[in-house]
């Protein structure tokens, strides 16, 4: 391809120190032409939602993350307010806690416990790996972002003998997630355990007036920090919820509010060519025909990139995996997201890539800037970042060479900017997306049946303890079980359920095991 | 569905541990009986690869992986005595290094840094994560896992001040990687930094002779360990690659072998019903339509067991993503395998997985077991393992009501013989889907291509340098530089070069950045 051509594909934008080169993608000479009309009308509706429109129909919610990087922008003086004042907050509270005025009760704190899931850890995880300096953050930060507690067990062993010295955040707009709920209870019992208060170490990041707030109100916590109802979970990254842990690792808060603002400002133009989230937007349509057709393979060569992946997931996968489309017919979107990061991915998977089944594009995201200082040759004149940098391009090239699209994401540096940069490219390319197939991007009506079930499936374990304690001694079945709870037809559950609690001892229930699972017989022991 | 329909696709072997529940798939009636023809086809490739056959065609290989676990079963003396001094080998050098037998020129060591990439990593990486016990550990584990510069240095920040008493592993069969290469190169020099000689603290782990051999033995490096060129990369765990960092770290390497070979014992039987792997593969069959048209979502409901996803994608898309079947027609197999953990992914993009595009099947993974040792209640009656276990149960449930397939599989608990029977049974799994859609699972020409590019774009980066230095002070364009050189046609690649070089500044190349990237001017600084 002649230079001048590649050129027609090839988008920068000096101020931001992003590229974005979609030459991979094959494009016909009028792709973008043949969707102003589409592009326009997305424009349109992203305007709307910055000007306070209910961009969310479902729910009757604004959407109004991008307020949060330029608060003269959000449409009432209570929001203007409330995002100033948030700010203000976080960044106070933690030159506090650096400076020991806010103390554990072991003295200054020396590390960060962030209980969250979803969008109350992802967008921290991502931010604290992209931008930590181990060793020189001025506080070390770790995670529960899950109910599992072995999980819990393994963060809080690397925590051991520092409790006093840990400061909790707990990040749950509804306080009611279970998770966090029961992360929040595991750590209070076992910071209680090497005789740490934890309300005296506790911080929470929650909707006003919900039960997390009520309990740090009333037990009188460090602090509580709001979380707005105009916010969702997967774009909370630049709200108290992404802030405030990054503030408290020492990171530049302000620095990726900028980036973000600056970005956004870029994705706010009208014109295709010079928005970078509406080139990103087609991009995807292009290469999934707008229906998903092909997954989204992320491959950042920077291991601080390393979880930019997972952050995707959830922003793209849970803003476009919808059934229904705005007028509610069934359309069964999304476009599902995976990867690492190259060159290590290349000796996992890049295998199949380039030979096997063709249903992915790829997005390459190069990072300019090796590493702070010198780097070692390890061939004359030849670093390891030369290598990263001709592993990225040697293949991209071997896969268009065999017809796998891609796209390139460049930026200079990992800095606080470029990452709230990218955080905002991606926000507004989804919102713009979700405009081209005509879906609600920010709704999750999807979420709740798996967890109404798991409800389900804990009242039937109540049921069941119930009735075996009941029967001790007696080794029972599992269809006589469920003939005796008036469950016929549940045995299958009922079973997952009883091999569980025989695998826990505290649960008081034995299994002998059968030959089958029909077999097998349960007693309380 | 009844109860003693349901159990016709539930499968379990006690003596395992292991449990594997197709019921999610809505088989018909007749789906094992359709394919049994099939399978014997693929038993009887089994047993021959198993027996020493050339099992890998293109590369002229023996496919031995599973004698590690049987050493009996290997088809030649030498490669008995091979397997079996190897593994002694492993197990007094690791008692060594424990006792301070073996120690660091700071003293007994305290941390080992693994530096290798794909199937050197990825096994070594899960298996750490899985089995570790943060705290307890005989030796902290890190990993080198690709070239980047500043990924290395945020590993060595983790280890700096301790390189005196940090052991290092560099795994690469021909020794020729890049990235481990790099990798050793840089170790190396962070080491002398701080005064350590590098080859008091290395071993290898390598082909015999390779190069990486020949350096470690010229230098008289701590110890060599070899690899077998009858044992690929993603197959490795249960070799030297695998055990000795496991070793290292303290884990039970006896059990890891252990269960794996009775996996190995039971899916060697020539009955489906019998056979996990062939079950397995069948499931997979299925799922995908025999050619990959759906991906495989990895859902392990337990935080040690996030990696096997990423494991996952090496062993089965670098095994099954063949452009070609054993005849040479193209086919354009494979799976394309992503996931991390629940409940937390539940909380990324179930929405998508329950309502948007159906382009997938899911593999939850239970494990029955919550933690050590007592849990508290976060509920009456109830635990945060219940509800990781209810939320399992709630969204597998969830996703069949919208008739999105699952298969389950249940595991006691994660201990060294369950994780050995994990690998042996995917490894299996995958030989048995190879032989179904007849391709060759133990090669991967694909990878070549994007490594070869790669050099060329280094050749390219070096003459550039040259052309520019030899121009000081003179800014050119791209063109004007590609035609210089003779390489009009290229200027892109050169362009990205460009770009790189100018981020770093010991490079001494200066872009006087250009509107358009035409007009970016490159000259000596």
């Amino acid at each position: 391809m002649s230079w001048s051509s590649y050129q027609k594909n090839y988008f920068r934008w000096n101020k931001l120190g992003l590229a974005l080169d979609l030459n991979g993608l094959s494009l016909k000479a009028d792709a973008f032409e043949s969707m102003r009309p589409a592009m326009d009308e997305a424009f349109a509706a992203m305007d709307a939602l910055e000007g306070g429109a209910i961009a969310n129909p479902d729910e009757k919610r604004m959407v109004g993350h991008y307020w949060l990087r330029d608060a003269e922008r959000a449409p009432s003086d209570d929001i203007r307010r409330a995002i100033s004042e948030t700010y203000e907050k976080v960044a106070v509270f933690a030159r506090k806690v650096h400076s020991g005025e806010i103390r554990g009760t072991g003295g200054t704190f020396t590390d960060l416990l962030v209980i969250g899931i979803g969008g109350s850890a992802l967008g921290p995880q991502f931010v604290a790996q992209a931008l930590g300096r181990p060793g020189e953050d001025r506080l070390r930060v770790h995670f529960f972002d899950n109910t599992d507690p072995d999980g819990m067990d393994l963060t809080l062993a690397h925590l051991r003998g520092r409790f006093p010295t840990t400061l909790v955040l707990v990040i749950s707009k509804s306080g009611g997630t279970p998770e966090t709920r029961n992360g929040m209870l595991e750590a209070a019992h076992a910071f209680l355990g090497e005789g740490v208060e934890f309300p005296r170490q506790a911080v929470a990041v929650t909707g006003e007036g919900s039960q997390l707030d009520k309990i740090a109100e009333s037990e009188d916590w460090l602090a509580r920090f709001p979380m707005f109802d105009w916010v969702g979970g997967r774009t909370s990254e630049t709200a108290a919820v992404g802030l405030l842990p990054a503030a408290l690792q020492g990171l530049d808060i302000n620095g990726l509010l900028r980036g973000a603002a600056a970005m956004d400002a870029q994705t706010r133009l009208h014109t295709i060519e010079e928005n970078p989230s509406a080139l990103l937007a087609l991009a995807w349509y292009f290469a999934t025909n707008g229906k998903g057709e092909k997954d989204m393979v992320i491959l950042p060569y920077k291991d601080r990139l390393q979880l930019l992946s997972r952050y995707l997931q959830q922003l793209i996968m849970e803003s476009l995996g919808k059934e229904s489309d705005l007028q509610g017919n069934p359309v069964y979107q999304g476009i599902a997201v995976y990867g690492n990061k190259g060159s290590t991915d290349q000796h996992a998977y890049v295998q199949q890539l380039r030979e096997g089944v063709p249903n992915f594009f790829a997005t390459f995201i190069s990072v300019l800037k090796d590493r702070e200082g010198a780097s070692l040759e390890v061939e004359p004149g030849v670093t390891s970042g030369d290598y990263l940098h001709a592993f990225l391009l040697g293949t991209r090239a071997a896969l268009l060479e065999k017809d796998r699209a891609s796209l390139t994401i460049t930026i200079e540096e990992v800095t606080p900017a470029a990452v709230g940069g990218l955080i905002a490219l991606y926000e507004r390319a989804v919102g713009f997306y979700a405009s081209l197939v005509n879906i609600n991007a920010y709704h999750q009506p999807g979420v709740e049946a798996g967890k109404k079930a798991a409800a389900l499936f804990l009242k039937q374990q109540s049921q069941l303890l119930q009735q075996i304690h009941s029967n001790a001694g007696n080794g029972q079945t599992v269809e006589e079980i469920a003939a005796a709870l008036d469950m016929a037809g549940e045995e299958a559950a009922l079973h997952s359920i009883l091999i569980h609690l025989a695998a826990n001892p505290a649960k008081g229930i034995h299994c002998a095991p059968g030959p089958s699972p029909a077999a097998d017989r349960f007693s309380a022991t």
